[in-house]
C-alpha cells in the first residue's frame, strides 16, 4: 500500500470538510466572548478540544514556535509530555494571566483531585496584541469573561471580528478568527483536520489571496499608512487522524508554509505559534495498565496531512479577513474588510 | 592566551562570591511575599534583574528546559529574542496567571509607551507545585501580593522557607529558596555569577550533600513515606560576564549536572526549568543605531563558567534546604529541615 | 532611529546584489565538480565561506532544519558553537562520507595543529538525493573530486545543472544550483546577503514562479507522471551583516517562507536544511583575549534581513531551474527545463 | 494502577540485567575492530540494533545532544522521523566519513531497492577524538575495517580499550567502551534497558565512582598534568520497553545526570551525544496499512526508565574505565587504568 506520488493525486484524497470549520472534527467546540465598550475592543475565544473530561482523558498534542515573539502560556508542557489537558483560550496579550487563572478555576471545578490527590494542570492560553484597535492598557477582561467564552462553546460559531478576533488587524485589513477544514481519505476511511486562526499579522502590500497578489492594489485604493508585519498569528489545529506528538510537530511546522501562501514573511515582531492536537488515542490521566495500545499513522502517509494543513491554514487566514467587518483603529483611521475588495480577487 | 586545561587549575580562577548569593551580581535584587493563613502556606519571590528600567534597557537572556513538566510563562520569547525585559516572579503553580497580570500592571506603571506607541511586554513567571504543604486550591495569592514581592526587593534577602519557597518540599525535607554565587577571574578581571533556586523536587533516599549520599540515613532516622521525585525546580542564573544568548543556553544546560550532584534523576513529574541573564551588554528598546557594539566571552573560556554554574546550582539547592525550618504537611506529617541532620554530613 | 514600518518602505532599503549571486558577499567563492559518465550523472559544489584560514578565523554561523529527512553532516556543532570552520560541500546523499573525509584532508593540509596540538574540525557536508537521474548506487564520487570542487572555487560560477546540481530535479523540471543576492541598507551602510540553493524538491503542479502558479499549465503541456514532493533542498545563506548565531537561526527559519513562495508544502520525504553564516565578526581559534568586541544588528532591524532572505531564497530556486538544461531521467523520460516554459510566466 | 512513589520502591522494580551489558536487550549485537600499528591506536565499534533487516523494519529511535561539540552523522533524520534504519558505528572523529561510506555500502548490499526504487538511507556514525593516544592525522581506518566491525558483531563483546575505545581517555585514565544493563518490571512483565558508552571525557580530579569522589586521590598518586574536560562521550541506549520517539528523547536527557554522577561538568569541548532506540514496535519501510497498531508505555511509568537510565549510564562509564588496560599517550606519558586504583574505592 502506498500513497499517490504527486500533489494532484494527493489532492484527490483531500476534500473540504462538511462545514469547512475546525468543529468538523468531532468533539471540538468553539466559544467567544466579545468586549466592546468605548475604546476597549477586544475579546476571548475558547477551543474545547474534545468531549468528556479532557484532564482525565487527555489529547495527544504538540506545539511549534514559528516566531517566538509571543507570550502564550502552556507550550512547554505540551511539548514535553505531548498532551493537552485543558481547553485553549485565545485573547489579547495582557489578558493571558487572567485566562490562565480562569482555566485553573474552570478545571478545579470538575476535578476535585487536581492540586489535592493528584498534580496540577497546564492551562494553555495564546494571545495576539490587538492594541491597534483596542486600548489594551485598560485591562478590562475578567475571569468571568473567560468562563463565559468557555461556557458558550458549541459546534457552530462565528468567524471574523468576534471573540479574541474583535480587535485584530491582518495585512492592514480587519483580521480576527478564521477557520477551515479538510477531510482526508486514509486507506478506506475518512478523517477530519480543522484549523482555527487568530490572525493579526502582515503588511497590506504583501497580501496574496489564493495565489493572487492583490495587496498592492488594495493599498493603492486605500492609501493607508502601511502596517508593519507585526502583530502575531495563533494557529490551532485539530484532527481525528491518529498522529503522535512528534508527527503533530511535523504537521505544525507546515503552518508556516500556509501563512507564507498569504504573502507574509513572518516579521520580527510577529509572534507565530501553532498548537495541534489529535482526538484519537485519548490518554488516561489514571491508567489502568502501564502499556497502552495506540494507533499511529504510518509516516509515508504524512504528505496528505501536510498538504491539508497548508491549505486549511491559508484558507483560515483568508476566512478570518473575509468574515470580519470594517473597523476604526484607535487613531480614527478606517480598517477595511477584505470583503470590501472581493471584486479584485474573485 | 588560553584557559588552564584542568578542573583543579580552573578552580583557582573560581571563588565564592562575597555574599554567596545571587545579589552579588551588581544590580540584582530579591524580594519575597510570604502567605501563611490556616492551610494556605505559600508565597512569591521576585528577582529584579538589574538596575534601571529593564524594559527600556533589556538584558541578554536565555532559558533551558530540562524537564518541561512545568507551567512557567514567558520562556518562548526569552528564547527567541534572547532578552529579558521584566522582573521574574516565582510562585506556586496556580498563581502564575496572577503573577503575569501583576507584572503587566507593574510594567505599565513606569512605561506609558507599552501597549500604546510601542509593543507589549513578556512577563516571566515560574512556578513549583507546593500542594504537599499548601492548600493550593484555595487560590489566595493576589496581584497586590505580587506587587509587594516586587516592591520590597533588595540586595539582602532571606533563604529557605520564605516567599515562593514557603510551601516547598525538597528530597522529602523542607525546601524553598536557596542561593549561591561565584566570582570568576577572566583574564585580569573578576566577574560574578549567582544562582537562586526554588527547590521542590527529589526523593529523600537520593539526597547527596556535597558528595555525601546521606539520604538513606536520613530516611532511616525519620522513616517517612518517601516522597516521589515530583515537584519541580526553578533555577535562575545571573551574571555580569558578557555572554550572548546562545552561550547562556549552554551555561543553563549545566544546571542539570548541578541538580544531579544533589542526587536526583529528574523524574517525570519534576518540572525543571532554568533561566539565565547577563547584565553586561544591556539592549536598548529604542536603539539610536542599527548596529551595536557588544562584548562577548570567547568560547574557550566557557569551562570556568560551566564549572561555576554547576557548583553554584548544587550549593543553592543545599542552601535552600539548610535555611528552611521544619514544617508540617497538609496531612499532619512533619517535614524536617536538612539542618536537623547536620551531624550526618558535617 | 527606527526601521520603516511596512514592507513597501522596507523594500526601498533592499536591492538586488550587483551580480545577484551569493559571491556578492565579499570573500565567498563557489566551485563545482561535475561527473557525467554513462548513467552516473552527479557532482559536487563547494562553498568557500570567506577569505583566509577559516579554521583559525571562524565565521559566526547557524543552521535550521525545516524538515530533517536529510543526512547532512556537521549541523550539530554549527548549532552548538554558532560557528563554521570549514568550507561547505554539497553533493549527492551517498557521497556525504567521501565529502567529510575530503574536508578533513583539505583542512589538515593547511593546519598542522589540527588533531595534534589543538582539537579536530567539524566538516559541513549537505546532500540531496539525485537518484531520479543519477545511478546513485554506483558510488563514483571520490575524495579527489571533492578536492577539485574546493580547488576551483571562485567568485564567478555557473548555475543550474552543474556541480552538485547535475542530477537534481525540482518541481518535476530540471533543478540544481541557483543563487541570488540582495543589498540591504542598514543605517547609512550597505550590506550584502546572498543565497545559494541545491534544489531537488516539489511536485510539478505546485510550482509558482514569482506569484504565478504555472505548474498545472506546464503539467498539461508535458503530461508527465508527476514527481512527488520528495528530494530535498539545501539553502546556504551568506551575509556580511553582523548577525549573531541566534539571529542567523531566526533568519534561516524564513527560508521556509521563501520555499513556500515557489509552491511546495515541504513534503515528508523532502529534506530541507538551511545553513547560514556571517562574515562579520570572525572568531579567532586562538584568542589573544578572553573577552572579544563584536558588532551586532539591533533586533528591530531584522525585518529587512528576513524579507531579503525570503526574496533571495525564492529567486535562487527559480534561478536553479531557469539555468538548468533539460535532461533525461534513468527511465528515459525527458526532464524539461523551466526555461522551456518562459512563455507562460513572462 | 500506579507507580511506586519513591525511589526506594522504584528500585525494587529495577535489577541488573543478566549479563549487565547492552546485548541483554534481545537482538542487539556489538562488534569491534581494533587498529594498533605504531602510533595509530584507534578503532571502530558497531552496534547492530536488532535482528532482521533494520532498513525494512526500522526501530523507534531518538537522539539528544547534551553538548554539540561533536561531529556525529545521522542525528537530524533520527530526530525528525524518530527512527533508526542502519547499524550505528562509533569511531574516531576523522573516520566518520569512512564510517558513513561503509554503512552506505553495507546497506546497499542487502537492499537492492535503496537508491533505486525507494529512497536512500540515513547512516548513523558517532565519534570521539582519540588524539591524546592516537595519531589521528594518520587517517588509517578504511571502509573494510568498518565492515569488519559490522561483520563480527555478536551478543558477547569485550569492553574497555577495544574497538572505538582503543585510544580513548576518560578522567585522565584509560577510557573506552563500557556497558551496563537493567531489567525493569513494568506491570507483571520484565523489560530490558542497556547502555553502551564510548568514554573520552572528564578531568581526573573530578572523578567520582559510585558516589565516592576519588579523583583527587588518584591525582595525588599519579601527579599527572591534568587532562581538561575535553574529549566527548557517546551514549547508546537500547531497550525493549515500548517507548515512542518523544519518550526516548526524555529518557536520553537523563544520561546527562548519569554522566554528572561520575563527576564531570560537561566541558565546552566535550561533545556529548546520546542515541536511543526501542526494539518494540518495529516500523515497516513498506507498510501494508496506513494506520498501524503500537504499544506505548504510559507516561506515569517513565520514572523507572529514567532511573534505570541514569544508573546504567553511570555504570557503563565506570565499566569502560575498569575494563581498560593502561596505555601510553603520544607523548610517552602513562595513562593508568581505573583498575589500578581499586583499593581506593572498593
Amino acid at each position: 500500500m502506498s500513497l499517490p506520488e504527486n500533489t494532484d493525486s494527493l489532492q484527490t484524497l483531500i476534500g473540504k470538510g462538511p462545514g469547512n470549520v475546525i468543529t468538523d472534527v468531532p468533539g471540538v467546540k468553539i466559544g467567544h466572548y466579545t468586549y466592546m465598550e468605548n475604546d476597549s475592543v477586544t475579546g476571548i475565544t475558547s477551543i474545547i478540544p474534545a468531549q468528556g473530561n479532557v484532564f482525565r482523558e487527555k489529547l495527544v498534542a504538540s506545539a511549534h514556535v514559528i516566531n517566538g515573539f509571543g507570550k502564550s502560556a502552556g507550550i512547554l508542557q505540551l511539548q514535553e509530555l505531548g498532551s493537552l489537558e485543558t481547553p485553549i483560550l485565545l485573547t489579547n496579550t495582557f489578558a493571558v494571566g487572567t485566562g490562565y487563572s480562569a482555566l485553573v478555576k474552570y478545571m478545579l471545578q470538575d476535578n476535585p483531585d487536581i492540586g489535592n490527590t493528584t498534580g496540577t494542570i497546564n492551562p494553555v492560553v495564546c494571545e495576539c496584541n490587538d492594541s491597534k484597535i483596542n486600548n489594551i492598557r485598560s485591562l478590562l477582561l475578567e475571569e468571568e469573561h473567560m468562563l463565559e467564552a468557555l461556557g458558550n462553546a458549541g459546534k457552530s460559531f462565528q468567524q471574523g471580528d468576534i471573540g479574541a478576533g474583535t480587535g485584530m488587524v491582518c495585512y492592514g485589513l480587519k483580521g480576527g478568527i478564521g477557520s477551515s477544514s479538510r477531510t482526508v481519505k486514509v486507506g478506506n476511511s475518512f478523517f477530519n483536520l480543522g484549523v482555527l486562526v487568530l490572525s493579526n499579522f502582515g503588511s497590506m502590500e504583501d497580501l496574496s489571496v489564493y495565489g493572487k497578489p492583490i495587496g498592492k492594489e488594495i493599498k493603492n485604493r486605500t492609501s493607508p499608512k502601511s502596517q508593519p508585519d507585526k502583530g502575531s498569528i495563533i494557529v490551532v489545529l485539530a484532527t481525528d487522524i491518529p498522529l503522535d506528538s512528534r508527527q503533530l510537530t511535523r504537521v505544525l511546522k507546515r503552518t508556516q508554509s500556509g501563512i507564507a501562501r498569504t504573502g507574509a514573511y513572518s516579521g520580527n515582531g510577529s509572534g507565530e505559534i501553532a498548537i495541534g492536537f489529535s482526538t484519537a488515542n485519548r490518554i488516561d490521566h489514571y491508567s489502568a495498565v502501564p502499556i497502552v495500545d495506540k494507533k499511529v499513522l504510518h509516516e509515508d502517509f504524512m504528505d496528505m496531512v501536510f498538504l491539508a494543513t497548508v491549505q486549511a491554514t491559508e484558507e483560515s487566514i483568508i476566512n478570518s479577513m473575509l468574515y470580519a467587518s470594517p473597523a476604526v483603529d484607535r487613531y480614527g483611521k478606517k480598517i477595511y474588510s477584505l470583503h470590501d475588495f472581493k471584486d479584485i480577487f474573485e
